[in-house]
């Protein structure tokens, strides 16, 4: 394969390659059992479902698996039929990704390329400045006012005739912050009408009562609101993510999409999970209550690092990488958010309750010896 | 949602989204049924493989469904060192895509851009058209020598100082055609040592005999050898392809990955596939002897269009779209190729032998009837 050649490849590629790096995900719990030599491991860092996906998924997923010499249908049109039902949009509306990653990545590319700016929120979503990276575009990350939440005042403001795409993630991942329905309105009012708008309700489930119907309650031209079955769905390992948005600007991601971009697992998978939603808010509620649990103890341990309205909770120490260490030889895997320039903070996903209790059991005793020793 | 606005969203796309297409897959089976109002079809329009997923991948996915809430491992790590094992190169010559298709666009758009050049045969596999069209890229389509078979001098003379990829199906689809190792190995020392050259393999299960091991034969600074378990593997529903290159190029694609970009249930069923080998190989044989069956009827009814390598055989008559839509009358759906501007030509995927003796049957029930009727 010419290895031992030396070409400078990077010369070869396009520009935007040399300012891209790969995402970091949560450490596979795999890895954590061989470095630390453990048998068992808690995986709080990736904010999947602790709970599984729905029993309704995994029965369509086994029902499907013979029959995957077949391609998927490209236009995953019962998916489709069903999301629009489900919205109660038409189904020229929906735009559906290999999870939400690639709704994100097509519309940005469908939309910007070198010199074309991109706002986001300077704590919001990391995979914005990715996409924004790949496409060679100008990304314009804009600092939060209080330091977790997204400035809407600043990110309007930042606004030039170079804007062709602007990000909020409403929860935002891993800050948790949320506006409501009338900041978001308020904020799309100061936008010029043909800016595209991706408002990224990835945890939309958990704060379904205080937003409400957002695809009909909030307005603006170019409004894409893209949604997971990564989360609450507990689908993470299908990869199925949806956006609803004008059909214009559907048809032209679309034409950037890869023929067959969604599985055909994935397809049964996620058309099984809509179908079974009250499991899905069961599990929700579950979350909610949890993650109340696990915020109390943070804040009376004065470790809280704010609160989240996701399915995750924000720990705050200026010994984080030190507690970070001693949680994984414990077989417990936060997410480090240094990587956001947040280095204080680790991001804990909800658990199962056992394992949130195992978890916060594990942290007292962490914290009891940092104080005593260092 | 805004959707009665009147934005030209189009013209706030990136340029090269006004020249760009989407693919048109084959029929699926269910349009066809719901059109023709019939309980039953064959397909022969994808070339799938007929005789389904390994058994031992359908058990990989049935084990795996219930923990598709977890994210899938973001580096394949388990199926990217078995790829390795089994090319003896690696795990960082080895990239891994959501179908090759995700490989190829990945390649594409990693090193070619607006002002760029790449090279394709005309009737090579439509995807690198595609893909170059996404990238903003200028394609440049060199027509066959005879008709069918890429002409790799006309090829490596299109070669200009803005060529940045090449891409070569080897069998091509829908052609069907090969080359031997010795007049890749002789193309590919005519290349530029700093020319990425895709030598696409999506078929190479079915010429295994002739190409023998095409990744260690073949050398060329930026060979990148592209391979997928859509076709012989019988995994065309679970979207894995990959390639194996030098590692830079590897690593410098893998930027522009998304995240996650292959399944969970994907990654369980192509590891179980490439450990079912035998399987895989025998029915490849069975396949083999069934195409050369097809191939002596079509022509024996003068309806050939050449010999093909693939696991698919070309019918060639002057009213193919009446035979088209007969065929399909009779819930068979061969693939059209006036797509690629074969107006004469059908492309036939090689089924169950059950399902080629109906194909053949009713081809020559048309046939006789065309004869007499027109």
């Amino acid at each position: 394969m010419g290895k031992m050649m030396t070409i400078d490849w990077l010369a070869r590629a396009v520009p935007q390659a040399g300012r891209l790096y790969p995402y970091v995900p949560g450490k596979p719990v795999e890895t954590l059992l061989q470095e630390k030599g453990l048998d068992r491991a808690i995986k709080l860092a990736s904010n999947e479902n602790p709970y599984g996906p729905s029993p309704k998924a995994i029965a369509a997923i086994k029902k499907t698996a013979p029959e995957v010499n077949r391609h998927p249908d490209g236009d995953a049109t019962l998916l489709k039929t069903a999301l629009a039902d489900f919205h109660a949009v038409d189904t020229d509306q929906v735009l559906i990704g290999n999870g939400s990653n690639e709704v994100l990545e097509l519309l940005i590319r469908t939309f910007a390329g070198p010199g074309d700016e991109i706002i986001y929120a300077q704590l919001g979503f990391i995979v914005y400045a990715l996409a924004t990276q790949a496409a060679g575009a100008t990304g314009i990350a804009v600092p939060e006012a209080d330091g977790l939440t997204h400035d809407l005042d600043a990110m309007a403001a930042a606004v030039t005739d170079k804007t062709k795409v602007v990000c909020i993630a409403n929860p935002n991942n891993p800050t948790g912050t949320l506006h409501r329905n009338e900041s978001i309105q308020a904020f799309l009012d100061k936008l010029p009408r043909n800016v595209i708008t991706i408002v990224d309700e990835a945890y939309y489930e958990f704060v379904a009562d205080q937003l409400g119907d957002s695809v009909h309650n909030l307005s603006h031209p170019g409004l894409v609101i893209s949604r997971t079955f990564s989360k609450a769905y507990g689908l993470a390992g299908c990869r199925v993510g949806y956006a609803v948005a004008n059909p214009d600007i559907v048809g032209l991601a679309n034409r950037f999409r890869e023929p067959f971009n969604l599985n055909l697992l994935a397809q049964s998978a996620a058309l099984a999970a809509l179908d079974d939603r009250d499991w899905v808010m069961a599990h929700v509620a579950e979350t909610i209550t949890e993650r109340e649990r696990l915020e109390a103890a943070l804040r009376s341990m004065d470790m809280s690092g704010g609160h989240s309205f996701g399915n995750f909770v924000l720990l705050r120490h200026s010994q984080s990488s030190e507690i970070l260490q001693r949680l994984e030889n414990h077989g417990i895997i936060p997410r480090p958010l240094a990587p956001y320039g947040m280095a204080d903070y680790l991001r804990i996903s909800v658990g199962l309750p056992e394992e949130n209790t195992e978890f916060l059991s594990v942290l007292e005793d962490i914290v009891h010896k940092l104080g005593r020793c260092g």
